[in-house]
This record gives C-alpha cells, sequence and structure tokens, in this order.
C-alpha cells in the first residue's frame, strides 16, 4: 500500500519573531521543514505533500527543489483544513502519514511502527508521556488500556486533565477512511478551526482501533515554536549526532562542543576532533585524522592522518594524506593539496593545486595556482592573480624555492627548481634552476635623521 | 516615601584568594557591586549608599564614578555595624532597602515587591526555600504562617534544622525602627559582631508584621564567596541573557556559549549568532546581522546583512549595511566601513573609513586611511603610517586599485582610479587614472648554484 | 611492608573502534594507563607491574619511559589469570593493589583507605552504590554488614539483584593468601575465565575480614570501553581541574569550556582565564596574568601581568612581564619575550628573543632572530632566515626602526638606531645610526590603460 507523506508547514510562527516562516529556521544547518521531508524521503514514500501558507510563498521557493508537492492553504483553518486541503492527492487505498514541518527530530523507527499499526480498521497515533502536561491533549483510554478519546485541556475534567499521556498530532492511517472523517469535521468552537485531532474520536465511533504507540523518548516529538526551542532542538539534535560519531569511533573530547551541519560522508578510522570544531556541508574524513580546536570545515576532504591545527577554516577544500594545516590556516574552495603538503600560519589558499610536499608555511596568498612537488613558498609569498579584471594563472614547477615576500605577478611561470630571491616582484617567467630576482641596490643614507617630537617616543606602536 | 538603597559591601572575600576586594570581581564584564548598584539605580532610589571596607580605597576608587555615597567601615564588625555607619544618611521617614554587594543577580521586580511591603508596622524580608538550609538561618514562623523569628544554625533546635525557608538578609524597612533597632544590637556573641538578622526579633516583638516573600528564582539570591560561585553566578547570568536574547528574536546556536559582557542597545530582525561568541561594551546589530563562531565583538556596530566570519575580532568599529568581514579580520577603534565592504583574511583595519564597495581582501594592514569607493586593496598592501615619532595617512581615492604587496608611505595620496604596480613603495602622491610604480628589472643569474649541505633537505620548513 | 602496583591493562576493548588498545586512549592529554601509573607512583609504591596484551607491544613502546615491570597476557583468560601472569612478581609479605589501566580517575586518598584496610586477616575492597546495578557483580553483606560474597548478575536471586552495592575489581591484600587463593581459581564457567572476584569468596571462607570502602564519588571508577565513556570521563577530569584551579583563586569566565591536558607548574595570583582556552604540557601563569578566549598554550611561560588576546597560539615559548600578545599571535618553540613586549596580529615568532619594550605588532614573520631592547618592527617584515638548506640568524639591535614590508636577509644584522626603509631587502649588515634602504625610483606611466573586459567589474575580489 502506497504512503503519502503529508507535511503539515503553514503554522506562522509569531513567537519567533522571524520575517521567515518557521519552517525555514535550521538545526544543524537543515530547514527544519527539510528534517522533516528527509524523513519522509527516507520511508520511500510515494509522495510527499507539503501545506504552506505563512510567509507567502517563501517555503517553496526556498525548498521547491524537493521533489514534494506544495500546496498552498490560503486560510489558517485548523490542521483539519490544513489536511482537506490535500484531500485530492490522497488516494483511497493509500496510507496517510501526518507530519509537522516543525516537529524536526522524529525519527524514522518510530515512524515506521506508527505504518504499521495502520490497517483497515485501525490507525496509528503517536503519543507521548510528559511530566507536566498541561496545554496538550489528553489521551483517554478505557479500564484495557484502549484509547478512547482526546481531550482538550479546557474540557477536561480534573481526573483527565491528571492524565500525562497527551498526543503529538503525528498520525497515520488510511486514505478513504481520513477523507471521510475529514469531510465531517466542523469549526464550531472558539477559533472557528477545523482540528484533525476530531477525526480520532470519529474513528473509535466507527469501531476503529487507535494503536498509540510512543517514540523511544519524548524528545522526538518537540516542535519549535520560538528562538527558545530552537536552540534546545538544535542541541539535542547535536547530541545525537556527536553521540552517532563516537559509537562509529571518533573521538570527541567535548561533546557538547560539537557541531556538524551537514554529513559526514566518509569517516576513517580513530579520528580525533577536538573542542568547538564546526563541520559544515559533505564531510569525508580519513584514518587518524586529527582536526584541532576551533577548526571549521564545509564541504572538506581530509585525508588520513592529515592534521588540521587550531583556528583553520577549510571550505570546498581537499587536503591529502599526511597533510598540515594550519593553525590559521584558510583553505578556499578549489583548494586541492596532495600528499605531505604544509600549510602555515596566515596563509589563504584559493583554487590551486599543490602537489606532494610543497610547503607554504607562513603570511602568503596562494590564488589561481599550480604549484609542483617540493616547493618551498617563503613567508610573504603573494600570487597576483587579479588585475582589476580578469584572474590569471601562476604555475609554480617542482622544486623551485621562492624568496620570501615575492609577487608573482600572473600569468607567470616559475621554472623547474628555480630559486627566486626575496623581495622580487616577478612579471616573467623565470627559467628552470637558476636564481631570478628583481632588486634594488641596498643604500645607506649617512647623516640622516629621524623625524623628532618635542615628545619622543622612540618606538610607539 | 524617599528609598534609600544600603548596598553592604565591605565583606572580605577571603576565600577568592585575591589581592581585589570581592565585589570587584564581575560578571558579565561588570563589577559584582555595580551590578547590585544598578538595581538601585533601576529603582530610582533617592539615595545609594555603599558601605565598603577590605581592600581599602580599591572599591571607590574603581567605582567612584558611581552617583552613590560611600562610607568606610572601618572595623568589620558584623551586618549590623555595617548598617550603623550609614546611620547618618537615613532618614526617619525614608524606606531603608538593604542590599549586598556580593549578591549580583537580585531582579527589581523581586526588589520592588520587597519594597511594597514596608509600611508603618510591617517590614518585607526575602527568604529562600532551600533543598539543603545547613548554615543559614532559619525562618521561623507560627500556626498561621506568621513570621516569629530567625533562628541560627548553632541555636536552632531539631525541628528548626528542619525548617528549609531561610533568611537572605536583604530586607526594606522604614527609618525611624530601623535607626532604634540598630541602636538595640549588642554584641554579644561568640564573633563579637553586631547581626542586622536580630532587627526582626527586634520587629515581631514591637508588634511588626515581617512580611517574608521569595524571588522567583533562588537564583537570584546567591552570593558570591569563592571563585566557583564567581563562575557559577557567571553562567547562569549568561544564560538570562540567552534566554532574554532568544526571547527578543535572535537565533543562538548555542545558549551555553554565549557571552554578553555589556549591552546590546540595538537589534534587528532575524539576527544570528554562531557558538562562541563574546560581545562586550555596548553593541548594535541591524536586521539580518550574522555572526559567525568564535568572532569577539567589543563596541562594535554591526549593519544590517552584515556577515561577521569566523574568528574576527571587531573593537570600537562600525561595520555598514552588507559588509563581509572575515574570516581572521581585526578591526580596530575608530574604522568605519561603508556599505558592501569586504574585509577579508588576515587583514587590520585601525582608525580607517572605507568607503561603500571596497575591498581589502588579504593578509594586509590599514591604519589611519582614508579609502574611497570601489577601491580593490590587493593582498599584502601595508599602509605605513607611522615613522617611529608621528602617525601619518593615507588616502586611496575611489575606484584606486592597489597592486598587492604595495606599501604606501604616509602621508601619501593615491588618486582616483589610479592604479599601483604590484610590489611598489609609493611615498610620493600619484595621479588619477595612471599606473604608478616601483619596481627593479627583473634578473635571472645565470650558472647560480644552490647553497647545499651534506644532508641536502631541498623543502624543509 | 612494601606495596606492589598491579595494573591489569589487557583489556580489547572492542567498542573503542580503535587500531589504538584502550588504555593507549587518552584523557586530559594523557593515556588512560598512565593516570592509573601516576596514581600508584604517587603512592609511592615500591614496584607497579603492568599487565599488557591487546594490542601487542603498542602499550609498552609508548610508555615504556614508565619506571614499571611490563608481563604479557599472551591469552585473554580473565582478570585472575592476569594477575595470574605477575605472581612471580609478587613478595609473600607485600600489600598487592589491583588496579585497572581503563580506570583513570581513581583518586589517592581512595587508594590509600584502601592500602589501610589490608591486614593479616583483612583486605580491603572498594565497591559504590549505583542507582542502577545491572550487570555489576553485587556486595552480599550479612546482616551485620560484614561482606559475605559477591555475587554476579547471572547468578544472583531477585533480592540479591536488589542490591545496589556493587564490586569494582579494585582491591588490596597482602601477597602470600593472594597468591595461594589464583592458585585455588577455576575456569569451569561459561566463558572459560578466571575470575579475580573469586578470591573474595575464598578469603571469607578463610575467615577473612573483607573491608568494603566507597570512593567519595562513584565518578573515581568509571571505567572507559567506548569513545562516549571516554568524552564522559574527559569532561569529568576536566570539571576536576577547573575546580581545583578556581579553589585556588583563578577566575575562570566558564569551567565547562576550559580543557587542561598538563599541569600547571607555576600559578600566579589573580590569574583570569577566558572561555574556550586549551593548556597543554607544562604551563606557568604569573600574578594577574590573563588569558583571552580560543587562546591555545603548550608548554608556555606567561609571566606576570601578562595580557594573551583571542585566539592566540602559544607553543613552547617565554611570554615576559608586562607584555601583550595577541590577538591571532603565533609564538613558536624557542621564543623568549622579554618584559613589555608587543606582538600584535598575523605575527608569528619562532626560536627568537626579543628584549625589553619591543614591538612587532603587525602581520611578520621573525624566525632565528635576536631583536635588541625598544626595537620597533613594522608591518609586514619577514625575517628570511632559511636559503633552502640551511636557517640563519637575524640581529637587530637595540632601538632600530625596521620600516614595513623588509626582508631581513639572513644572515644579517641591523646596527643599532638603524632605520630601514620601507620595501626594502636588506642582503647586508646595516650601519647603526642611519637610514637603510633599497628602493626603486617610483615612475607613473602616463597613458597607461587598465585591462578591460566586455562586462567591467571595476572592483571584484
Amino acid at each position: 500500500m502506497e504512503v503519502i507523506a503529508l507535511i503539515l508547514a503553514a503554522g506562522q510562527g509569531t513567537r519567533m519573531r522571524s520575517d521567515l516562516p518557521k519552517v525555514l529556521h535550521r538545526i544543524g544547518g537543515l530547514c527544519l521543514l527539510e528534517h522533516v521531508y528527509r524523513l519522509a524521503a527516507a520511508l520511500e514514500v510515494g509522495e510527499t505533500v507539503i501545506v504552506y501558507g505563512h510567509g507567502g510563498e517563501q517555503a517553496p521557493s526556498t525548498l521547491g527543489h524537493l521533489p514534494a508537492t506544495w500546496i498552498e492553504q490560503k486560510e489558517r483553518k485548523g490542521t483539519g483544513h490544513a489536511v482537506m486541503q490535500a484531500a485530492d492527492r490522497i488516494g483511497d487505498d493509500s496510507k496517510v502519514l501526518i507530519l509537522y514541518g516543525d516537529v524536526p527530530l522524529l525519527k524514522r523507527e518510530t515512524v515506521e511502527t506508527l505504518l504499521h499499526h495502520v490497517g483497515e480498521s485501525s490507525l496509528g497515533l503517536l503519543t507521548v508521556e510528559l511530566d507536566n502536561p498541561t496545554g496538550y491533549g489528553r489521551i483517554i483510554r478505557d479500564g484495557a488500556g484502549k484509547v478512547l478519546r482526546i481531550v482538550e485541556e479546557k474540557d477536561a475534567t480534573p481526573e483527565e486533565r491528571a492524565v500525562r499521556e497527551v498526543n503529538t498530532g503525528i498520525l497515520a492511517v488510511e486514505g478513504a477512511p481520513l477523507k471521510r472523517w475529514l469531510k465531517a469535521l466542523r469549526n464550531d468552537n472558539a477559533q472557528g478551526e477545523y482540528y484533525l485531532t476530531d477525526i480520532i474520536g470519529m474513528a473509535v465511533a466507527e469501531g476503529y482501533f487507535v494503536d498509540a504507540t510512543h517514540p523511544a523518548s519524548p524528545d522526538e516529538v518537540l516542535g519549535v515554536n520560538d528562538r527558545r526551542q530552537l536552540a534546545e532542538l538544535e542541541r539535542i539534535y547535536q547530541g545525537r549526532q556527536a553521540r552517532a560519531l563516537m559509537e562509529q569511533g571518533v573521538t570527541l573530547r567535548d561533546p557538547a562542543r560539537f557541531d556538524l551541519r551537514g554529513e559526514i560522508v566518509e569517516l576513517g578510522r580513530d579520528v580525533e576532533i577536538d573542542v568547538n570544531v564546526i563541520l559544515e556541508g559533505r564531510i569525508r574524513l580519513g584514518d587518524k585524522a586529527r582536526i584541532g580546536p576551533n577548526v571549521y570545515l564545509k564541504d572538506a576532504v581530509i585525508g588520513p592522518e592529515v592534521e588540521i591545527l587550531a583556528h583553520s577554516v577549510i571550505e570546498g577544500a581537499v587536503v591529502g594524506a599526511g597533510s598540515r594545516v594550519g593553525p590559521f590556516a584558510r583553505l578556499r574552495p578549489e583548494s586541492v593539496l596532495a600528499e605531505e603538503v604544509h600549510i602555515g600560519n596566515f596563509v589563504e589558499v584559493k583554487k590551486s593545486d599543490i602537489a606532494a610536499g610543497s610547503k607554504v608555511n607562513h603570511l602568503s596568498y596562494i590564488g589561481d595556482a599550480s604549484i609542483g612537488r617540493g616547493v618551498n613558498v617563503g613567508a610573504g609569498t603573494i600570487t597576483c592573480n587579479y588585475d582589476g579584471v580578469n584572474k590569471h594563472r601562476t604555475v609554480i614547477e617542482d622544486g623551485a624555492f621562492i624568496g620570501s615576500d615575492t609577487q608573482l605577478v600572473a600569468p607567470v611561470r616559475v621554472g623547474r627548481n628555480a630559486t627566486i630571491g626575496a623581495g622580487s616582484t616577478i612579471t616573467r617567467d623565470t627559467p628552470e634552476e637558476c636564481l631570478t630576482l628583481s632588486r634594488a641596490k641596498q643604500l645607506t643614507v649617512e647623516g640622516w635623521k629621524r623625524p623628532e617630537k618635542a615628545r619622543k617616543e622612540p618606538c610607539a606602536e
């Protein structure tokens, strides 16, 4: 039986105090709605329908790349009304799974259990036990534990209020009865809204069995209504990810100071991650890779036995086996370091290839360059890749030695085993094996006096 | 009725193991005593009297700018004795509010309630319920709940010790009876001290009603006696601030890794603050400003849609709308960036104006400079603003292009749309629209041999 | 009576998912096994015997410098079998202390108590009360509280399972009876292993008194079986260290964001440590030293009144009194700063001495240099210490002023009070008191046109 996932994502989220629809706020780098979408996708549902509303076209225009059916709920008349908008998409013989765009931590196994509970005369309902159930609809069961109905706070008797099992709104049910019950929903209540919850009573009245189950942890059904909850869920989510990594054999020096906003798509053995590291996008970490404190990686490939030292920022780059990067290094997109490359402090590399064993250890900017094997790039070297209009490439061949504070005015090529004298401005290709330099003569001005001031400060700032 | 706030701030704080008087230690960037002072100021009391003692004149000399009356308690003879020092300042028909310089988290609403309890025959006393009341004075009430007296630990019967409601010492009372009771205090106890607490018994004996109320949270009355408590209160304080910001619509990626040591005096909508950010002094954050991880801001104005990337340090600077700063950028005081300015990695800006759309993307020092619109400052550019004695200004006019590794020896002016060749030392003003450079000829030395060593290391560090 | 410490360190640690033996994983920068070794060493035991196994020779080859006796347990046949391997080392009249290489947080006082319980007819056993004792051997006592035996989970009656006091395996006993009982151990159980625990029953049967005591906190006996536990113990360990420092009078802005992986061997008064600081190796911190956020120190000596600003990395360096370093500074090994030295942003110092009052404030690389007093090193200065083969030294004498973007090609000496013009490449020694420079003439190219492009971008990146 085909499953259709219906994600209710039209809520306004006033308490977020945001111009963004609530479901577009992010945890772990992904929109809340995308988390829920991915859950549905992981279940391999036949179709995902997203009912959106508040914030106009922002949600579909931000997440329009997701293969989902977007339906606008033009008026906000309650959860039942939201589901009605999607009624056309619901086949009679499908299973309908109702999810919420602002409840992002639900786990696949929980939803699978819920779907297993859907039958010809049964539906699956997700409920949780809360220490403080105030405000939630209570699950009323008979003596044998069978669910009879859901009672809203305001309609509950004192005994009913004492019930700690509450409705999460997440449910799974066959298409035909759902559509029948939707038609029967009424909005003769204080808010004038159609409540999806009311179908539970209808189901019981028709003799359906309401199979109410709990998620493994109540965290799974937490929703986001304000920024405090957003932060709370962020930390729960990050805690889950940290634990999963540790179970896979990663050493995390402090799981509470770790953020993964994306995915580790490849994970080596004996990886170590120091405190306050952030990983974004798609990350590969080779065997024995060591990531230092306060390092930020995005879409990075970190080879085996690589060491990334403190305070480095690496984005869209590849770091080859055994390389050492940082501290204070910045690798920008399309930088590819081969094996045993050293990139030191205050060095920026952009759109450049650096071959095995080469070193750029200090205070340099390497942009749009190809650097061969065994090259030593001195401190303060700058590839002048930009003439104000176009970018040009610098090529440094194997074994070259670039003296400190050299400017390589691209396009330019430094030949194999060439040496460039310190402080040179290299505007033309330099021959192999030779020393090339541009240097003015060192002169001493005799009798020169330092500038003076009434109150002399020999060495201020 | 005028309120006089009396802040007892003479405590020695031996367990702080510090040369600084305890009340000068800081949480949230402010001295403990200043937190208490600000509470009094927020209540718009008529006068604030600070009784200081330990540490000599350090407290008044550090915080002497506060409009308070400073009275030294020359001998430390207990809280009653401390209050006696201020007796001259207390008008008979004033309300006296007793606060403590080492209890910094008390909230305004709590104290306002306390003050409301002061009447002709009533006083307000702040008490809390503790899970473990050991060591504190217990609040003894009669069957009707009326406070009878405070019993110190050592004098308490087993039943009295079981009482969990304890005295905080914070109280509010009319001036006349307070002064009367102060005179009646005796120091015939083990420590030979005058205990302020004893006035409660006197008040009850005179038929006064002791109106004992709790703060919203027991955190409010926590005191600082050692560095562990200092750290504990720091985190409670920061947690409060983080929650307040989230309620105002700020996204905090991790409220437990956020420090505000000052004030956000202007806060836009949809501001995002990543992990481990520190804000000091007076901070303005425009709409959609995004503050990256590990960023430190002090007295900064961050415009709308600005992005501050990881590991940046900004102090006393203004960042215009839509600008992008960092990673690894440092803006020092009196730096003003207009709109859409880009400051990149390993760039320091000091006392400089940079007009709209200009870029300083890599490894530069811009000090005492005025940079026009649409200027591109190449990597490794340095304004030589200091001649060893005086600072001079560099002016770069609109549309100029500064080649990499240029030194601009101030005072110097680069003309409109001028281009400076890479590696130049510019000592004189450069004309508009032209290329200016200083460059030695590139030479190749044929037959030159690299230095050699027995055991050759072609490209060591 | 001589004490012999027996550390069982042969466990496989499969759940670590590591190529490293479990006991070589680290907390606080030290191998688990080394923590246990140090505990034994602190007790001044006569001999420490480490029984290793899993991971081949990795443990003894990594920690072979420890003065211990290493014995391989070739087959893993249980804890009893492990102890049997060391039987030859156990004197009849010695006290034997059994410790575990993966239980690193045990405190000295706890073990001392345990050793005091060893007598002619008594042994000391460490037990703890757990809220959830599932899986552990229960301590069964008689009505008078005397330990009768240890019952394993699977053999326990329901009443026995309800017992919350469990065996930790840590014990102390005389050598003669231990060896007698070891010989009597049998492995006729499901696993075919010899359990050390079985000696408790033998001891009781012989009329020994089993003196079971608890550690001050159950944390002390936590073991490491997976990376989650490794992280958990890391944080417990760091929490302990943070508290100890605060008790000594250090201000920690956030004890939960502090890592000490080594030792503070000297600690001044009123030291302040901001958030997210990491200290490694042997650290000295002088009076009123202030360590900024995200600073990493390793084997560093930080003098009194020194301020280390945000994001600095200091390793193997000495920072003299009143100096200011950072933000974004890197001091590498063998750097020695005298008093009142300023090292600013994006500056790297390596193997250099810098005398009192000198300043290197911006974007410089100082390697293999000796800098005198009162020297001002301009922005972008680079010591060219490496010719591709050898390192050479740069000497800058007192009072020199190095203009910005200067390269000092070592070996080279800048004379006393010399001035170097900006942008110079200095290859020969420069005389005292004079201005020396190498500079090409500034030229303007009239009629020069900037490169153009169809779609002009006047100032892209």
